[in-house]
């Protein structure tokens, strides 16, 4: 592939479900823009976005590091900045991508600035973007079942860690501050973007920000980009828990009045009711492409697969799906 | 200058100090071998030791700042790794370069195949060394004068920061462990060397802790490359207060027998008693050789200045010189 061919490919997430399309996306373009949800307030991120008062930088660095250059250099820093500190002490657990992000930070100003020269150190295949110019928070209102002590009952849950961990069942999501600026960069790529993927990811708390910051859910809404769902192919212990397929896809179009999808990508192990998610996908206006995305029989989506299944869906070519 | 351009050049010492000889050197040649002190035990190099039970990684940082390519890659990197954090949290005052050198450590296993990592990353010309393998610790006897409450004692301190700013006189300095082992790295680097560059720096706690390692000494005393001493340009408020340049060159070849130099270097407005230290020079086998190397009317040396100098010495072309 040479440099700047490809499709042009936003993808929308964090963490690990990020990573992996992201590592998938990279066999497909390099014309990749990964944007990010960065409202994690857990492990060394948390600790940084607590002590500096920054963005939390962990999914950031995962990103970088899933689209590093396939060379010994690019491999050598990206297992650099994944590296995390060990002992006890005030640096343990600690990633060196996290220290070196919040670090640019600090000296540049700019965090996407920061973001670039690291995706330079990388040599990173496309860029990385906080879907947002401002550390955020998320608040869900979960309900809680009934117990043999207690009622059923709602409650409010705040932090991307306390909703993604909640025993409840998760019904809205919204994040603090409310209707916060996207980075116009990110609009920007929206916009100009041949295909956009959203997924996989925590669901509440690494996909559905994207579509809880106005400029960035307007951009999603009104791009002539072909939009991509990928599902999970599990639901997760915490905010999905006994969530299906069909679940997941209309928890999240609720909380995106009026966005449409072309594409609803799932594995078939991963979904009993294939009508029911039929039937979801259409009325989000997506047909549902069924390919075998699972690595193993893990919950991880093993990056070749999920490159060919993109592959089709990029290229238009589900002859076989339902 | 083409790669690989220019004498083959050891610089032995710490800090500020050895920083300001390296800036100096790359004038020179780009076959520079930077020789690194690692005894300091203050700052973010003493927290990160006390941590990670590592080497301080401060100076060596320092060292391969100064190396660094002089591009805008270069740079901006230099200044990253320059970067110290702000704030008052656990990380605020650690600079970046000691993390990402402490990482690659942890990760690496090996203190050498790290720091020319680093060296890649900033485009180095020339290579930086810890002059051990092992993490070190500086030991003084100090004379402290009498006071109206005590008579005149004797006393030894320990660490590199208590000895640097102790306010007694230091008469000799030991190395914990003793006969520590040298890298076979350095020891090759000064047998192969053109010349050896010593100083400038803190006298007792960056310079002379080299020739307590008796691999690195016996390569000092025997190699074939010519040797430069250059001197301080005052003596410093601590651990060299009061001491005269001439007195300087006495107190190190007093810790280093049957150790030779080529050339003394000294500013002439930081020496009083030129015959006291022409004296003193010759008793170590060297002449003096005097040039403006002061930056403004600061205690530092001007990179170009001393750049200037250290091309008179390694050319021999001292003819005005006393």
């Amino acid at each position: 592939m040479q440099p700047g061919s490809g499709p042009a490919v936003v993808a929308c997430g964090g963490g690990h479900g990020l990573a992996a399309s992201l590592q998938a996306l990279r066999h497909l373009s390099d014309r990749i823009t990964a944007v990010v949800t960065v409202a994690d307030d857990g492990g060394s991120s948390g600790r940084l976005r607590a002590e500096l008062g920054i963005m939390p930088p962990g999914d950031l660095r995962m990103a970088l590091a899933a689209l590093c250059d396939d060379t010994e250099w690019g491999r050598t820093w990206r297992d650099v900045l994944q590296h995390r500190f060990t002992g006890d002490g005030p640096l343990a657990d600690h990633a060196v991508g996290n220290l070196l992000i919040a670090a640019l930070w600090q000296r540049l100003g700019d965090s996407v600035e920061g973001l670039d020269l690291v995706g330079r150190l990388l040599g990173a295949r496309g860029r990385v973007l906080p879907m947002s110019s401002v550390p955020l928070e998320i608040e869900a209102d979960v309900r809680v079942s009934a117990t043999r002590s207690a009622p059923a009952r709602r409650e409010v849950v705040r932090g991307q860690k306390a909703v993604a961990t909640t025993r409840g069942t998760v019904e809205e999501v919204r994040l603090l501050p409310v209707d916060p600026p996207a980075r116009p960069e990110v609009v920007e790529a929206v916009r100009a973007a041949d295909w956009v993927v959203l997924g996989p990811g925590s669901w509440f708390t690494s996909v559905m920000p994207h579509l809880l910051v106005p400029d960035l859910a307007a951009a999603l809404r009104e791009t002539r980009a072909r939009r991509c769902l990928v599902l999970n192919l599990v639901s997760e212990r915490g905010e999905t828990s006994g969530l299906s397929p069909a679940a997941h896809v209309r928890a999240l179009t609720a909380h995106a009045r009026g966005l449409r999808f072309d594409v609803v990508l799932a594995d078939p192990s991963a979904v009993e009711d294939v009508e029911a998610l039929v039937a979801a996908a259409e009325d989000a206006g997506a047909r549902l492409v069924l390919r075998q995305v699972r690595r193993g029989r893990t919950a991880e989506h093993d990056p070749l697969r999920l490159a060919a299944a993109l592959r089709d869906v990029l290229e238009g070519s589900w002859g076989d799906v339902s």
